[in-house]
């Protein structure tokens, strides 16, 4: 028995309309006698709305009652769907979380799958040729309805398809898959044809806004092919496998760039042993994630100074938190007019000279490398805000993503 | 532990201030050590919006889908009235019909309660003070959602109290209680303290709106008491009981009328036997009931007459089915200018001249009496529509309504 998992999101799934369409592409492959797993979000915007009613009673999203109040719009729409497809002679029926089950922890609003028992999914497949399952939910231990995060509905369509060892997992939604740059920055940004997981995990702008990042972690672990696709067309989409599957070993896949980042310098610390911890331990027991950090090299081993990247919404608090602590320093100094610009490719891993036309790249362009950070896959430079697009297109043409496949 | 039922309709629980409402009725019960058992409807005009929803794919309410979608309406009500008690400090938990579970056979749409177990709910009460249940939902042997029809949540609680014991089941709608008549109609209309199961039962137009049928019954057969009270004040309602507790033993408890009857008389059919039978079988086949029957009597067993009354909505088809037959008649009378009086009370049982005093009232007042039927606690008559008012009223005063308690 060969199972296609088809995921589609709230936007492919807000009216008729669509619902129809939805019904067409599952009769496609019903007639290459597969069965059909189909998981659903909530209908356009129904989510939001439901949030918005239980917090005029509660303002708090990790609470039993609230995934009670909010999975009913994954309820909603596979009931719907199912009906339609019944109305439509396609043996089809839905599914909740707690039906299948969908086993989780008891972390409400952002639960975990802990594990999908698919004995009864099975025996259903004798009887129906699609299921339409609710995404979003499950149950925990307790015997009540878990969430498992905005953008869940990712998580449940790779984890039942890991469950049910599905053929592959296809994502609808309303782009047409993973480009190798944001397209309203780099105009010739191309749709990528296949992407690594580790890569897609890099690349967080490009990639989280399409696909969650623990549906990518949980399609990694059990080696789920997805395939990021359009509900508004037939075209191919991005397909994301492992590094073993993935034949188009580009040197750099994609880049990306986020605005998100403020950078904090603090001139005239002292250069001791241990002032580093002194500095961070404040902001992370204020929770404040920080990200990248340089270190100025002193030869007298005295003053220098201490430059890292604080989430834009959380600078204001973390200066605070450093004025108050017990840390000298002569100035602080914050800018906000920074980007960071990252390039992501797992080519990187066994060629040498990525790093360096990077950086020979920017230097033509004259654009100030700011702070750097590397991983195995990904290398992230700060620059000023203002050489942004410059840099972005500037490195899409020297690592050949302008002439990209597709 | 003593239980309370309270069950809340959908105009009971519309908004956050009705909320608050229900959170203050709450308390005042816990404050007598009460422990209280919350059914909810869903709220206002939600399940009307998902059947629209679900009828534009699909037209069939006795569907598992169907019952999976319109469920969400009160899965949200209670989610949202158990997080507003927990955000102020009452300990409580909303519960699903499949969580409890309320077992049910799996007609869906309107499905009917096989099983209550209760031991969760029981354990259950010993950490939470209050459990709010959706109501008007339970679970199939087969796993999957149904729903008990429209109305269905006053069977949940009667069923529910019936289940746990409780000492009482209070319903609480936008109307005060039942009255002795419409107070539309009869201006001294009062509102009954105490009304017997059968009584209830029997006075459609006055109890159906208020409380469902299926509800009396299963409050009858297990001796629950139900209090039928108002949302919006304090006041008592009409408490619903059995006979031997109901101590006010008046001979008419109540007065009722309905408007939706056609009077069909068949002038000229032969006299013989079998002819009734002739006559009400294709009606039967057609699944049109007929109510009130009377056959005039013949002296020398020719030709006779037959006036039966049958829904308004179904006359034209009742004539045509007659009409189309092989039986032999003259001419063919239709009246729908007429209406049903009835006098309730489980008095008349061991009163003698109840009737009597019904008759003898009609006829001082020049109201025709065209069509008699009783059963043991009802004497319902057809006259025409005119005089209604004048009957109604005219009935409540020498029945002694007029003066009644409360």
């Amino acid at each position: 028995m060969s199972i296609i998992v088809m995921k589609f999101g709230g936007t492919s799934i807000s009216n008729l309309e669509k619902i129809k369409n939805i019904s067409n592409r599952i009769k496609r492959e019903l007639k290459k006698n597969k069965k059909v797993f189909v998981v659903v979000s909530a209908m356009g915007k129904t989510t939001d709305q439901l949030i918005k009613k239980f917090f005029v009673v509660k303002k708090d999203i990790f609470n039993a009652e609230y995934d009670s109040v909010i999975s009913t719009g994954e309820q909603l729409s596979a009931g719907l769907l199912a009906a339609f497809l019944d109305e439509n002679k396609i043996s089809a029926r839905s599914l909740l979380g707690w039906q299948i089950p969908i086993i989780t922890d008891s972390f409400h609003g952002k639960a975990r799958i802990i594990d999908i028992p698919t004995k009864f999914v099975k025996k259903l497949f004798k009887t129906y040729d699609v299921l339409v399952m609710s995404g979003f939910q499950g149950i925990s231990k307790c015997n009540r309805i878990t969430t498992l995060g905005r953008g869940g509905s990712d998580t449940s369509a790779v984890a039942i398809a890991a469950a049910l060892k599905a053929e592959i997992c296809e994502i609808y939604t309303d782009v047409e898959g993973i480009y190798t740059a944001d397209p309203r920055k780099v105009k010739k940004a191309k749709k990528i044809s296949q992407i690594t997981y580790e890569e897609i995990l890099e690349m967080s702008s490009l990639g989280s806004k399409v696909l969650e990042p623990r549906s990518v972690e949980l399609a990694m672990k059990y080696d789920i092919k997805v395939h990021v696709r359009s509900s508004f067309n037939n075209k191919k989409g991005t397909i994301v496998l492992s590094e073993e599957e993935n034949l188009e070993k580009a040197l750099v896949t994609g880049i990306s760039s986020s605005d998100e980042d403020a950078k904090i310098t603090l001139i005239g610390i002292q250069d001791t042993p241990g002032v580093a911890n002194k500095i961070f331990s404040p902001l992370a027991s204020a929770n404040i994630n920080v990200d990248m950090i340089v270190q100025n090299i002193t030869d007298d081993g005295r003053l220098t100074s201490l430059t890292f990247t604080v989430a834009n919404s959380e600078c204001e608090k973390a200066v605070k938190k450093l004025k108050l602590s017990d840390i000298k320093f002569n100035k602080i100094h914050i800018d906000k007019k920074i980007s960071k610009v990252s390039i992501i490719g797992v080519g990187m891993r066994s060629h040498v000279g990525v790093a360096k036309k990077m950086f020979e790249t920017l230097a033509k362009n004259n654009i100030n490398i700011q702070v750097i950070s590397t991983s195995e896959i990904k290398i992230s430079v700060l620059i000023s805000s203002g050489s942004k697009k410059i840099a972005l297109n500037a490195l899409h043409k020297v690592y050949g993503l302008d002439k990209s496949f597709d």
